[in-house]
């Protein structure tokens, strides 16, 4: 366990639950459900409604703005690229690419992950090198793999050609003179992706209703809990706050047949401790989101679910625990908000 | 006048207008906008509810299938192409590319049509090599610079391989027995695109209201029957019922500096006649549609119709005559309807 960076307080309220799980005594049917409950209530969270951020405050204007610039592929080099391209709402905001293809078919290092409930995580992405979400945006735009754009003067210049943006843009930075910028850009569609929250059964079950999950959904939790998924996987998110070294028993390629091999985080920080350390993603939508890890390099939620078992915890799970697990997994696909639902109509240089 | 083929009832009504107007004597104001809504009743029409189809009876089953498919990506060879991709609804159902580009970077042969308002045409896209938007669907999952697949059997593995598919198919075909192909892929897409229809005030003009038009888009319209845009641009969509020559006075390319030149229908049927021949395109929502012509070679609407008036007309439309003109066509921009704005939610392989 001591190469286990431990980085978030659900963490050490996870490791005390397992500890706490294996000495309690199993009574009535409700008595389980309420104990249950008890102990997801101190691993996981609701989702919150919006994801706020003390740096962005969302307004309506800014995500009404971040919306259509969501959708906006006429700041791309090659016209082809939007964040919906690899991030498509309908697919639950993943694209179900192993590896995404941005402009001039351009292949990025790394499977995209969903933006559903994105901002609430301790950075962006998988290794740490986009703080948050509307770093991710800032960058993407000029990153050579998605949107390609050479400078950030390029993609302003873009904007300022399409009339129909000059309104929204000042509506959402009233104070500011010149505000069509990749700086509010990113503040636009950061807005926007923090009202991509996707509440499921699971939320109405941590609020109190023992109902909401089935009962396979519960003994599904209960594996999920008893095999120490949970070590990373918890929080509102369940997930998305720490980075953790993918392949603590064995190396993850032996497992997920990856080529190349990625050294994740080691590649920002060239800190040996980061070799081969990925953010661990969240569970949310974790069903919709096909293929799995950070390089798509496997399908099925089930052999991901084993694959992790074997690597992360070093137990080679039965069949039948880890359809459990997958069980419960899809008791977090959530609903996505009917707002998000709808494609804005874009501004035109009409 | 002897080369343009005639090949619709909409035509003769509007060159026999065109002479009509020439004598008609200007009234009161309001005898003019009674004389301007009678000479447009019978050159135009207003749209229909849905676009229907012997071929392809509309049911809402057909709908929502179709509306899943428009939106699916991994029936493409790179997974990266949906009808959306060069039909997205936000842009109008136009990509604003010159020429779309289709899967692993293939550049489309001419610029993607709208598909607001398409399924009324004689043909889908420029050249007649697509009766219908069924065809159009049909033949783009195939054909190599769109979708790129390499056979109907390898679409139908693909839809096959997501289990959420089978439901809607069903329900859309209830009477067969292995509905999941591509003939009935196409038919719910056609369906689909058969909603597509964006009626403006421009209708509600040609309903009676004399005041759903402001002066100047009158104006407008009177200078596009006078000038002669009618002789091609009339009917429900003002225009999509005909092939013409591209350039009846002077060769396009002189113009548009198109390279290379595009030999339009003539490619299709050998005919000399059909030398540089198009689909007549529509003017709804062209002003939302840019860049214009088969190969999207003129970027501005004013610029567009300066052309037109040149090769089409023979007449060097003055400024005054242009901004009428584009001022009447902004009145064609019409209502995405609700329900086509809202993405669906695909099917998944869980």
């Amino acid at each position: 366990m001591a190469e286990i960076k431990v980085k978030s307080r659900y963490r050490i309220k996870a490791i005390l639950l397992v500890v706490v799980l294996s000495f309690t005594s199993i009574s009535s049917a409700s008595d389980e459900d309420e104990d249950l409950l008890k102990q997801a209530k101190k691993i996981f969270s609701p989702l919150p409604q919006v994801i706020s951020s003390k740096k962005n405050p969302i307004t309506p204007e800014k995500i009404l703005l971040g919306k259509l610039l969501f959708y906006e592929t006429r700041i791309s080099i090659d016209g082809t690229v939007s964040c919906a391209r690899c991030h498509p709402i309908g697919l639950y905001a993943a694209d179900g690419l192993k590896k995404s293809i941005g402009n001039n078919c351009k292949l990025n290092p790394r499977n995209a992950p969903t933006l559903l409930n994105a901002a609430g995580q301790i950075s962006a992405h998988w290794i740490g090198n986009r703080t948050d979400v509307e770093d991710q945006a800032r960058q993407s735009v000029v990153g050579p793999p998605s949107f390609g754009m050479p400078s950030n003067e390029a993609v302003e210049r873009r904007l300022k050609e399409i009339n129909g943006y000059i309104e929204p843009f000042k509506r959402a930075f009233p104070e500011e003179a010149d505000p069509i910028t990749v700086e509010n850009l990113a503040k636009a569609i950061g807005a926007f992706e923090r009202t991509l929250v996707t509440p499921s059964r699971f939320d109405s079950f941590l609020k109190g209703d023992a109902a909401a999950l089935t009962g396979q959904e519960k003994k599904g939790l209960n594996t999920y809990i008893g095999t120490g998924c949970i070590m990373c996987h918890s929080g509102p998110y369940a997930g998305g706050q720490t980075y953790q070294k993918f392949g603590i028993f064995e190396p993850y390629w032996n497992y997920t047949k990856s080529d190349p091999v990625d050294e994740g985080r080691f590649t920002v920080t060239k800190n040996e401790a980061d070799k081969y350390a990925f953010k661990v993603p969240i569970h949310r939508n974790v069903a919709k989101t096909s293929p799995y890890f950070h390089d798509g390099s496997v399908d099925k939620l089930k052999d991901a679910v084993w694959i992790m078992g074997k690597i992360q915890l070093g137990k080679d799970l039965n069949k039948a625990q880890v359809e459990e697990i997958v069980t419960f997994l899809r008791s977090l696909t959530g609903e996505i908000p009917e707002d998000v639902l709808k494609v804005p109509i874009l501004p035109s240089t009409d």
